[in-house]
């Protein structure tokens, strides 16, 4: 029995249902193949938004479901991509007569899932672009032919995307824009502590106290480097210092996404936030939109990662657009 | 140094920086002494609704702060109760014509400071009644004089009270409806590991694999039994017996909160919610209204608590009447 408290045969299906039951004025589930859809959106919007992915990530995607974000998801198994038909059905369910974007995290079965959903909904006669989030600076290496990972930023992505398509921009220029909200974003994460198994029910990798994995995915994938955990606001500052090395030249205005992986909590997460402000501040660089919470984790893993948008020219409304779904949080004025 | 991501000489400080930062739109922070006060209220509020308690217990109560739900909360070090003089101020910034409501959960520290500061409200001339929360049926005993803690049911309260009061309602009617729901609510958490301690990076107690703390405590205070754990389902309905025994009688009108107490991830919790309502539904009984997700934990410890309400007349609508927080979520049609 693994120590997560989660049914031994299936832990998705339950966890589907008990989410469309809890937000069932917001959402509904299809279960063969299981895919989840809005209930509403936007009359202006021409394109259907659709992501998914596996599952542990939660609330990313499901809970970015509604008006002004996302219109239907496709939730895989634990860290499994979903079927491509899961991917199919949830499309079919979406698109508008401006036909549907998927935004995809850049993982090899992810990418074939959805690239096969594509080829066959273009089939029936319906448009399809995809967005690929590849944020994740650890795995920014030119060794790697899989290129880097996709992360945190996705909810960057998705959210700005939401309210673009609410205006009733079409297929090209949504994708355009997507593409251009994940090359402005890098994240990195660390972790003290591994999530733990569902098989197992241990944690999935061992680190020493003091300990940090540096660059952890958001599978558990190990780092490149386990260093010894510095003070936090020396943590801080050379992540910082990686992000802005790694970013691409452009706007100053900073989006800061401050995400929990899984075990650690809101205090930590806000003095975190606190920290990074302090530190981008010292470098005559300010904070100009921020998001912090559990958005991104890997199951109940102990750590955190930082992304940094830069903002572009119009991005911020579309940031502050108002939303209406299970997870995202309030919009302030 | 902790396993914990929080900085060695204070943890709350520039937590509560980064959350007012993060929410300028909504929140205040004043520093000395410390506490939080919203921006907004509904113009026909008369009564000015303060909590408080321990830090570690986020989004609790700073997250609810806003239209619709709180006006002020003073936030204390890591489970300890805040000192007598940020409840005082708290509760002048948020004071009404109609006075004051002091939101407490049932810990000795709490009643102390909020009743110190209550009867200096007093001498000034303000009006202040408490509201006691004291839901968690582990404690449920006739041994301990101290009566039962207060844990999730701490939310609904919080809810119900805002949504009342900003139609305008009295000083002594929102007392009473307080009392009422706190009545009408009982909780029951189990964990499966402790949360870290801050000083030691260590777990606050050590539980062996495939064992469960029953009836834990949102502090890590131990329960009287630990036992050996069961299969999710014959878990759930070993609590929800317990739960509808100690239930007082009323309404078949249930509100159920399934709370994570830190690590638990939501691909449990809206399982475990799932569950809850087909044994619910087994038993002839609905789900009227519900809330999943981590609202009331004990900093990471894993595990999670059930709380049910009985839901009163009139009770659903303040429950769904909008609201404007950091942390409470969208209200579904």
């Amino acid at each position: 029995m693994s120590g997560l408290f989660l049914p031994e045969d299936d832990a998705v299906t339950p966890a589907l249902r008990g989410f469309a039951r809890a937000h069932a004025g917001l959402v509904e589930l299809s279960e063969d193949p299981a895919f989840l859809r809005a209930r509403d959106r936007d009359p202006r919007r021409a394109v259907g938004l659709v992501s998914g992915g596996g599952s542990g990530h939660e609330p990313l995607h499901a809970g970015f479901l509604g008006r002004g974000m996302l219109d239907a998801v496709a939730p895989g198994q634990v860290f499994a991509s979903p079927h491509n038909r899961q991917v199919l059905y949830a499309s079919r369910a979406a698109a508008g007569p401006g036909g549907v974007l998927h935004i995809v995290k850049n993982y090899t079965g992810d990418r074939i899932n959805f690239g096969i959903a594509a080829e066959r909904l273009r089939l029936e006669g319906i448009e399809v672009r995809r967005v690929l989030v590849d944020d994740d600076l650890a795995t920014d290496s030119a060794q790697t032919a899989t290129g880097r990972r996709g992360t945190g930023a996705t909810v960057v992505v998705e959210k700005l995307l939401g309210a673009a398509a609410d205006e009733g921009r079409g297929l090209e220029e949504l994708a355009g824009l997507g593409a251009a909200v994940a090359a402005a974003s890098r994240s990195l994460a660390v972790a003290s502590r591994a999530q733990t198994s569902p098989h197992t029910a241990a944690p999935a990798f061992e680190l020493g106290t003091g300990e940090l994995e540096y660059g952890v995915g958001i599978h558990g994938e190990r780092a490149a480097r386990t260093i010894e955990r510095p003070p936090l606001p020396r943590l801080l500052a050379r992540m910082l210092d990686e992000l802005l090395a790694g970013l691409p030249a452009g706007s100053d205005d900073l989006l800061v996404l401050v995400n929990g992986l899984g075990a650690t909590t809101q205090l930590e997460l806000y003095g975190i936030f606190e920290h990074v402000a302090e530190d981008l501040g010292g470098r005559g660089l300010g904070v100009a939109e921020s998001l912090v919470g559990t958005f991104v984790p890997a199951l109940d893993m102990a750590g955190f990662s930082i992304t940094l948008t830069r903002l572009d020219e119009g991005w911020r409304r579309w940031w502050r657009a108002p939303v209406s779904t299970p997870a995202f949080p309030v919009q302030e004025a």
